[in-house]
């Protein structure tokens, strides 16, 4: 992972070959003590872990796993706190060899090829809180 | 729905079981006097209605209903002004149980779990009018 | 292909029926001298041509062809200078008229019915350079 430094809240972020998505966001955040941002990437995926989620029933992710190379068409997220500490929030769009789309909530485990980030801090400070009949964490907003 | 003061013309939008995503951002829009914005999110929805515009022959969008659980990928979309009244355009990209994935232009009757949006008020406003020709509202750009 | 004109560095681009998306922007880009940039978009294609990369075997693009009426659900990409010129990098996903999905890596030759695109301007300015081991383009960051 390589970051620009930034003078106006704004970061063009490159993930390399064998970074997590997720655990390398959360780096960055708080190497650059970031508690609230947005963010939305392109790239390429070498291993997907991606979710979806049972609003009606369960209130639990069902995971897929994808160990295949993956255009990533939209990585759209932000980053907010949980407990005091940053925690990205993202979502992924991905195409197959053939062009065919898969996609989900991502987990840990989405390994890259290559990925540009661009991602805009925030002015103000966002909070998660787990809403137990949800079974997320949701942001806060007064 | 929820959303964050702003007094950097960003916003963060919640929205939250139930709520229909195209009224409630034309509500507010309405309530923050909004006449041109950009945004992105992500999220789930409950239900998704959305279409497939024909270019070159009907000249009408076709739709489809969706009623299930769908991760939302991406919400691309923006607010511009037609005859005076904000309107919403914003296209879907989803997910179902499986992963596999279906997207289209989004019409009233989207209704959410839970969507996370990050908005931008822009500087101009800008104004839709209709192309009697494609039989769409186009944003005018001088 | 029109474009607001901007005091905050943020565009409003509209493409128009028959307009090439990369071209397009790269003319956008000089006309403008626009050296680095991040955008978003939705709208329609006439026309796709979109590729996956092979990192692992072959290095090279394999890309497939959609003459069709397509609905773009998003356009994530952003705009460097390879050569001290600016290039286009952008992923599309897009859906068919049955809402199924299809995306990839845009080339030359994604061709408009009408895409609507939100330009932002990076204070920095960010060049490529040829990675000869992946046999991409890749951004360089300090």
């Amino acid at each position: 992972m390589k970051y620009s430094t930034s003078a106006t809240d704004s970061y063009l972020i490159r993930l390399d070959s064998g970074d997590d998505i997720i655990p390398s966001l959360e780096k960055f955040a708080e190497s650059e003590h970031i508690q609230s941002a947005s963010f939305q990437g392109l790239g390429s995926l070498q291993h997907a872990r991606i979710g979806h989620f049972d609003f009606q029933n369960t209130h639990q992710y069902e995971f897929h796993e994808y160990p295949e190379d993956l255009e990533v068409l939209s990585a759209i997220g932000n980053i907010t706190l949980l407990d005091n500490k940053p925690i990205v929030h993202v979502h992924l769009s991905l195409s197959r060899r053939d062009c065919s789309q898969i996609g989900g909530h991502a987990d840990k485990g989405c390994i890259v090829n290559l990925l540009e980030i661009q991602l805009k801090k925030m002015k103000t400070v966002f909070h998660r809180k787990k809403d137990a009949k949800l079974g997320l964490n949701t942001i806060e907003i007064q």
